[in-house]
């Protein structure tokens, strides 16, 4: 997408041909900075301290840290080593757990000295693929976006947290039909989810909205509702971190809530999932693990100062124990419909099966 | 209620028997300071900025800023003044419009000279029944504490917002049975919603049950639904702005999202309405006025930094629109029973009726 008039990706390798290049998402309104991954360890160390963020995108970030791993040194000890680091990182998302296990298993199978052209090779293919990906859910969520224009003025679309092109390596998920609709002329308007703590939707969500030229409103977390209410949303979209066979969703903490006022309301909720984060293995949203992260994110707030400066402000008393949960599950009979690059389908077995018949035979373990 | 040992109430008369000190809750929980109001602007100002707020103490500050008025200058045009000023401050809570206008029309009956010492005398009257109307609905609400019990270890208390003794004059509304539960030995734990964008949940719920010894965990708004999955929640209570004769619950807003979740969840959710807090003239919750605030409160943040210096930060990009939705409405079908000074009843007409049966002619206008 483009940031005042250029294009971007949120990865990309650099111009030396090996090390990653990415947008540092933590500091994101308020400074665009590119960081540069040479290591493994940076690589793990940005999706820890989500420097890249995003289910899709940390899947490709993955992968590119294995590469870096096997370009300084490919024996089957660092490689090893390698996907054991980059996999401790984050649980919840499935695409990073998914890129790993299969890029290692390829390049177990071959000699070491073809190991480092071939991660690059693998792991640029990723991140085309989840482009391609992307934008097919771009296409296959218009018409849902088109069909729920309720009267005059615009399509109002609730969104929680950051599913948009910085989600993602370009495009988004949740937000992919929305810069499609935008695109191609539709009066689309998004209510962004602040989406406390870690203020995705305020600071990133916000952000990409409005250099894209897209119309959009911040609200609290707790709005949603309200806004349900009185019909001011027309449609929830959102992203996931991992969806199970069954069609339970694992996404950003609150997404339950929203799901369960969209029910409450007769708003259709949809998530956009692209196959990369459909968990096969797991049937039921409970036995998705859920991370925990520290209270200092919950506790203290991060932004920029009057005078312009970052700075960091506690709004709790001193010492409060805090709890932060990073994800909810919200249960498949909440969802409406799943938009995947394949198609819309339900959001059960039978539906993502439809979509996803290799996946037929594959059985929860 | 005891601030490091010593007994506070948020409002009093001052020492000179006629200004009035209140806590300054816009700087807790940072600082412990005290405001003095000496004029009926000054009254109402500190109900706009939220120097005072929580409906039940609105309320008695808006009958100690007529008692200001009155002092100044007695006169039926300074009357009619003093209640458009004030109750002009703050729209949704029913409190602030019931105290001025009782006080209002009692006061125009007498004569001017008389009206002063009659204004203090009723606003303290007022002060008084609002301690023990919250005592009251801790004594109503405590079998429902004891009764949640769900096995060993703590009751798991959810509250959202304020409504602990910073929102009432003391012992608080939803908070008074926690205190008086812990009071009584009971083994209970609060978890605490941070309550954006004011975060009332995170500063001021955190803060009072921090002094007061009671165990509690803060999460942010999102995570109620999260807890309730996951049964670690025996009971939600909250306190309310202004319940209809219906039983619908006007409240701060996501309080509507926790009681979705409670009742997809099997959890009680309970409304602690002192009777000052029903508007007896509407039967509906959407026809409750909802406040808009500025979007400042959400784009910015303001807390302590690490040098230990108020400051503020925005998360936002610059510019970024916002909605500033105050408070949500719960409807009455969503919540379990209401715990007033008189007992517990079904939030319904009937169920209210029931306990106010002085109110049953009065029909909705």
């Amino acid at each position: 997408m483009k940031i005042d008039g250029r294009h971007y990706r949120t990865l990309w390798v650099a111009a030396d041909g090996w090390t990653v290049e990415v947008i540092d998402q933590t500091l994101l309104p308020h400074r665009l900075e590119i960081v540069r991954l040479a290591t493994v360890d940076q690589a793990a160390e940005a999706i820890r301290h989500m420097t890249v963020r995003g289910a899709p995108l940390i899947g490709v970030t993955a992968a590119y840290g294995l590469a870096l791993a096997m370009r300084a040194d490919p024996s089957d000890r660092a490689l090893r080593e390698a996907a054991q680091t980059l996999g401790a990182t984050r649980p919840t998302a499935v695409n990073l757990r998914a890129a790993i296990d299969a890029m290692s298993a390829e390049l177990s199978r071959v000699d070491p000295e073809r190991r480092a052209s071939m991660a690059y090779a693998n792991a640029g293919r990723l991140a085309d693929d989840d482009v391609a990906t992307s934008r097919a859910i771009a296409e296959h969520g218009l018409p849902l976006i088109r069909k729920s224009r309720a009267g005059a003025g615009p399509v109002n679309v609730l969104t929680h947290c950051n599913a948009g092109w910085l989600a993602t390596i370009d495009w988004g998920t949740a937000l992919a039909p929305v810069y499609l609709a935008h695109e191609r002329g539709l009066d689309v308007h998004v209510w962004v989810d602040e989406t406390r703590p870690r203020n995705q939707g305020a600071a990133l969500t916000a952000w990409e909205l409005g250099k894209a030229g897209v119309a959009h409103t911040l609200v609290v977390d707790n709005a949603g509702g309200h806004l349900m209410q009185h019909g001011l949303v027309d449609l929830c979209i959102v992203g996931t971190d991992r969806t199970t066979a069954g069609g339970d969703v694992a996404n950003k903490i609150g997404t339950y809530l929203k799901a369960l006022a969209a029910r409450d309301n007769d708003v259709p909720f949809y998530v956009a999932a692209p196959s990369s984060s459909i968990d096969w293995a797991i049937e039921h949203g409970a036995s998705v693990p859920i991370e925990e992260r520290q209270g200092e994110e919950v506790s203290h707030v991060t932004g920029e100062a009057d005078d312009g400066r970052s700075a960091r402000v506690r709004v709790t008393p001193r010492g409060t124990p805090v709890k932060n949960y990073a994800f909810d599950v919200t249960p498949g009979r909440l969802v409406t419909a799943i938009v995947t690059e394949r198609g819309v389908c339900a959001a059960s077995r039978e539906g993502l099966q439809s979509l996803f018949p290799e996946h037929a035979n594959q059985r929860p373990s």
